[in-house]
């Protein structure tokens, strides 16, 4: 018998006859003698629904308040997973984030959990309950409904898989697991079988939508088996989907490039002409870490008069804001001499473990690139990772020919 | 400076434009000075809406789960006001049940009010923040979300004014005031300025659907002033709508008849030839509000032959289970004849304080009605109100010749 936490996005609760599937589904691992914990998104277009509702009465919501609202998708979500599985005679009982409860601070919309008490849970699952849980949403000390911002659906199910130890925390999704690329920019993507929990990251950082990165640095650091699987196949056709190994625990050889990630949703800032001086860096760029703007990739060049330029990307979404806090506060504080911008930019980039031990993979790249006059605007690097900022418009070019230079497209050996 | 409880209903905080209509009435009440509780409803048809959603997951949705879903219409719209008032510069701070918190029994979908806690309230209310708070919710002490029916925003309202200790608890709704009956049915009605509490108690418990009963119950144990107004008035235009009056405070001579309340929303329940012993109304009553039916009108004749007949009326919606019951577990228990009834009732009654110095009611009152050939077919009285049970096809006759018979057109001297 094991502790199983399955968490269901959005896509899959996307109607009263999947919320059923989910249901039959659950009952078949419960069946088979597994404690389960199910962590579930709001119906697919329902926090979008909510969103647009908040808009048309206020032009710019109260944070607080908005993730009263917010909330109740998943709120709804759990109440109807709980009534389907107790129809087909499946104890459940529905969890709010405060009922847990899921302790998070109160950075609204985009808060960090702290603490999950499990005692409630535990006393539920050792009467053979199974117990849902409202995915995305928590309460601070105070007792204020906060939000883990988009996506956060998957940190809740990891965080509950670390808090109760489970043995296994199971993402279920639409896709049935990690492939070498998005498919539908490539067909000839494969889907793997495992990737390593740093590849992942790597993913998830770049934009892959398979899991959301908190999620997967939350596995990483509480070391929780992470699978992603498919919520849309038969039963008796189910797949494994695709395991998130520790690479430590790993026996096999690993592939040089597991896979092609890229991200659409970056927009480049760069502040010309700042002072060259210690803490510059500091002052350009927490100014927009209180904003509460995450920043991606940061670049600075040598500098030469005195002077050097400094760029790095943000979200898409905090794009305005984001030029809006350069231009008025930071400009005149570090006499800038400018600041500009582009928001139609995209990252692609080669992720795996194996170009460790394998030295010319970013000159591969750039080799590939180049051939097809693709222009590189900004570069970033790691360990196992090697990311470009090109033009939005190359993005398929570049993927496809990248994912075909590094052989992807053939069955691993 | 007053410390007020609104109440604002689904029509009321039916659209974004109507919430932003809410939102500058709420201001113009603070500006005042005074200090301000308002309790919304869900959004016009959100509450259905979600009520047809779980009945399309599960066709008999487990209560608590259903609780959890439904609390969600009240969460949205608390969120949506708090946002609107924050837009027009006044603090506002939304509070769900469980956060206030209205402590309530286990009775899930049906739960009542038990108590209240004031202290997070009143220190908000000290540092000038209005308080907007989810109608309809509640939660026990195991920490489960629960609701108090339909319609319960106005009990939330008028228990948060008991609890508060508030001057005035204003009812807004889509109507001006109460009046002498449904305008839309006498196009004469006119509407009182002031009715007394125990007018007021009969005429909800009569269907009169401008305030829910267990809203007056509790104002009237309470003691809360309340006031029906409208919420659709314009700036500067607003009326004082009707005051709800202990008749104790009232000098003023009271009509003899204040009003003609009807409910189509009635079933009829006679179980036949049953032993007249001791204690049989309370087998026959006793398992139907083991099954949580409400029962209102309740006649037993007296017998012949050793039995007696005994009828009584539900809500229209628990009809075919209160006959199941009766026809599965009270006939062959108490041994009776048979089990009959109808659902195409209504009960039209004359309400008035003045009555108790008036005899010459009742029978004025079966004079009109037998002289259109409308057949009584039950009659239940209390000190202030006559109720008769007539065939639903008489209903809007009955209301007329009624209202036009006690002079409810003329204005009052």
């Amino acid at each position: 018998m094991a502790l199983i936490v399955q968490k269901y996005g959005g896509t899959s609760m996307g109607s009263p006859e999947r919320i059923r599937n989910v249901a039959r589904r659950v009952a078949r691992w419960k069946a088979l003698g597994h404690q389960l914990v199910v962590v579930v998104s709001a119906m697919s277009g329902e926090t979008n629904r909510l969103l647009a509702l908040a808009k048309d009465v206020s032009p710019n919501p109260e944070p607080r308040e908005l993730d009263v609202m917010v909330s109740t998708g998943e709120q709804v979500s759990i109440a109807l997973l709980s009534m389907a599985l107790n129809d087909i005679g499946v104890k459940a009982r529905s969890y709010t984030g405060a009922q847990v409860k899921i302790l998070t601070d109160s950075t609204f919309t985009k808060a960090r959990i702290l603490d999950i008490e499990e005692a409630n849970m535990r006393r539920d699952l050792e009467g053979g309950t199974v117990i849902i849980v409202a995915g995305f949403q928590g309460v601070d000390e105070l007792g204020n409904i906060t939000t883990l911002g988009r996506g956060g659906s998957d940190t809740s199910g990891v965080a509950l898989a670390a808090a109760l130890k489970a043995d296994e925390c199971q993402i279920y999704t639409d896709v049935d697991g990690v492939y070498t690329t998005d498919p539908r920019i490539v067909p000839e993507a494969r889907k793997l079988d495992h990737v390593t929990f740093e590849e992942m990251l790597e993913m998830a950082s770049l934009g892959s939508k398979v899991l959301q990165i908190r999620s997967v640095e939350f596995a990483g650091k509480y070391k929780v088996k992470l699978r992603v699987l498919s919520s849309f196949e038969e039963e008796g056709k189910e797949t494994l989907g695709t395991l998130i190994t520790f690479e430590e625990d790993s026996k096999m050889e690993q592939p040089i490039i597991s896979g092609i990630a890229f991200n659409r949703d970056e927009a480049k800032l760069t502040v010309l002409g700042v002072p060259d001086r210690p803490g510059i860096a500091y002052q350009i760029l927490g100014t927009i870490a209180d904003a509460n703007i995450d920043v991606d990739m940061i670049i600075q060049n040598v500098g030469h008069d005195g002077t050097t330029d400094f760029s790095f990307t943000v979200n898409r979404g905090e794009y305005p804001r984001a030029l809006k806090i350069l231009d008025e506060q930071v400009k005149p504080h570090v006499g800038a001499r400018a600041v500009v911008g582009d928001n139609k930019i995209c990252k692609v980039s080669a992720v795996g473990v194996g170009m460790r031990s394998h030295p010319g993979v970013a000159s591969k790249m750039f080799r590939t690139l180049a051939e097809e006059g693709i222009n590189i605007q900004m570069i970033s690097t790691s360990e196992i990772k090697i990311s470009v900022v090109v033009d939005e418009k190359y993005l398929e070019l570049a993927v496809r020919i990248l994912h075909k230079a590094f052989e992807l497209d053939q069955p691993t050996v």
